[in-house]
C-alpha cells in the first residue's frame, strides 16, 4: 500500500429515524493514505514524520527550512527518495518511504540536533530540548512586509482552498495548506493528514523553486493555529497566516512577537483578527 | 500565562452582506491555552509536548502507558509537579511546567529510548528510529475482549462528549476523549489542543486511579483516527475506538491487526465501522 487514498471495504451503518427505516451496507470507503517518511540527512536519519504520500522531497525541504537548516535552494546540494542506491540494499522496506537529502558544502544541522529531530503527523517542534529553547524566535524581518490584505479577500480564500483540494471531498481526513498571493490568487495548494506536514510541502515547494521569503503571501490552513504552524510561517516569510478554526494562545504570543498577521476562524463573511491588524486594507 | 484558557483581544470583522451592513469591533476572545510540558523521568528529560495546561500528571502518566513504559499504578513509585526542590532552581522558568516522574525499582525506560522521546501537542509517534520500529504491535490481547457496543448506544456518544466538554464552546480549540462504558455512561473526558494529549490524560487517569487496563470501554476523540491513536488505546487496553471523523489507512490498518473496532464519522444517526463490526450488536 503506499498512495494518497487507499480503498477499503467499511461496514455503514445508520440508525431508523424519522422516515429512514435504518440499515446497514457495506461498502468500498476512500481513506486518506498515512505512511511514515523518514528524512536522511548526509547519510544520517534526522527525522521520521506520519505523512501521506506524495510530494515527499518537498515535504523533507520545507521541514529543514521550518526547522532553520537551509534558507535557499543552494543550501541543497542534492534530494531524491532512497532507491537502495545510495544505501546499498535496493529491496529494504522503507524505499519510496525515505528522502534522502545532501546539504550543500557549509550547510549543516546544528551539533546535537539529529538525534532530537523527530516528529509525526501532526507535530513541528520536536527537537528542543529545553522549554526556553522552542520560544526562541525565528530571525525573519516580517515587520518590513508592508502587504495590504483586504477582508473580502481573506473572506474568499477557504471557498479556493477547497476548490483545489483534490482529496478531501472524498476521504474527508485530510488538512490542507494553500499559499495565496494578495490579490488572492492561488499559487500551491498541498495536502496531508497532518496540518504540519501540508505547510511544509507547501514551503517546501517555494524553497525548490526559488521563491523564498514568500514576501507579500498569505497562508491559509484548514484547521487550528498552533504554535508550530506560525512558527513556519515567520520562517518562511509568510506575513499573513489565516486558520479556519481556532488559534492556540501560544499561536497568538508568537505571532505578536514575530510580526506575523493571524486570522482565525476565517468563516463565511466574517473573521477574528488577533495580531497584525494593520496589514488588513479597508473593508 | 498559565492555564486552560487564555483572553485575549481581538478585532471582529464582518463584511457587509444580505441585511447585515457589516462592520468590525474589538472584543475579549478566550483562546484554548498551548504551554510546553516537559516529562523527566528519575531525574533525565524524557519528552516535551505542547499541552493545554490541566491534569498534568495524568498526561505524563498516560504518555509513559502509551510508550509502554508503564502498564499498572505500582510502576510509578512518584510523580509530581517540578516545583524547584529536586533540581534546585526554585524560580526556573520551567515551574508548573516541567512533570517529574519516578519509576518503581525495575521499571525502566528502554535504552537509546530516552534521547528519541519527543513528541508535541499532536503527535504520538515519536522516538522510533527505524520505519520498521514503529509497526511493532502492541502486546495486549483485545481479541479477548468479547465486549459489544450497541450502535444506538454509540450514536449518542458525540452528544455526550460535547456536553461534558468545559472549555470547547468557549474556545473551540481543543479536542476531548471521553471513555464510556459499554452503556453509553460517561468514566472520564478530558480536552486539550492535541488529541493525542487528550487521549493520554485519559489514559493516564486511568493509570493513576488503577483502572487499566480499560477492558469493556469505548474510547470517543473529537476529531480523526490516526495511526497514534489507535495504538494509544490497544495499549490501554480499550476495545472500541470511535472517532467523530476520518480514519487515516494506517490507523485502519493497524485496528484491524490488534483485534480493536474502529468507529469513524459517527454523526448523527449513522457511522462507519471499519474493524472489528463483531462487538457492534444488533441495530
Amino acid at each position: 500500500m503506499s498512495g494518497r487514498t487507499a480503498r477499503r471495504r467499511v461496514l455503514r451503518i445508520t440508525l431508523p429515524g424519522g422516515d429512514h427505516p435504518g440499515g446497514t451496507s457495506a461498502r468500498a470507503d476512500l481513506l486518506a493514505g498515512e505512511e511514515p517518511l523518514g528524512i536522511r540527512v548526509d547519510g544520517s536519519a534526522l527525522t521520521m514524520t506520519m505523512r501521506t504520500p506524495g510530494d515527499d522531497l518537498e515535504l523533507a525541504a520545507g521541514f529543514l527550512v521550518s526547522e532553520a537548516v537551509v534558507a535557499a535552494p543552494g543550501d541543497i546540494a542534492g534530494i531524491k527518495l532512497c532507491d537502495g542506491t545510495a544505501c546499498g540494499h535496493a529491496d529494504h522496506d522503507g524505499l519510496g518511504n525515505i528522502a534522502d537529502v545532501h546539504l550543500a558544502e557549509g550547510i549543516t544541522v546544528a551539533a546535537g540536533a539529529r538525534r532530537n529531530f523527530l516528529t509525526t503527523s501532526a507535530c513541528g517542534l520536536c527537537g528542543k530540548t529545553s522549554i526556553q529553547d522552542i520560544c526562541v524566535l525565528p530571525h525573519a524581518a516580517l515587520a518590513d512586509d508592508a502587504t495590504r490584505f483586504a477582508p473580502a479577500m481573506l473572506a474568499g480564500l477557504p471557498d479556493r482552498l477547497r476548490e483545489a483540494q483534490r482529496v478531501f471531498s472524498s476521504t474527508g481526513g485530510l488538512h490542507a495548506a494553500g499559499l495565496f498571493t494578495a490579490e488572492g490568487d492561488l499559487i500551491a495548494v498541498r495536502e496531508d493528514v497532518g496540518r504540519h506536514n501540508a505547510v511544509d510541502k507547501v514551503v517546501g515547494w517555494a524553497l525548490l523553486n526559488g521563491r523564498l521569503p514568500l514576501t507579500g503571501c498569505a497562508l491559509l490552513v484548514s484547521g487550528r493555529a498552533s504554535f508550530e504552524l506560525v512558527q513556519k510561517a515567520v520562517l518562511a516569510g509568510i506575513p499573513l497566516l489565516a486558520a479556519v478554526s481556532a488559534p492556540s494562545s501560544l499561536a497568538v504570543e508568537l505571532a505578536e512577537e514575530a510580526g506575523l498577521t493571524l486570522v482565525g476562524f476565517l468563516r463565511g463573511p466574517s473573521m477574528n483578527v488577533y495580531t497584525g491588524a494593520q496589514r488588513l486594507g479597508s473593508w
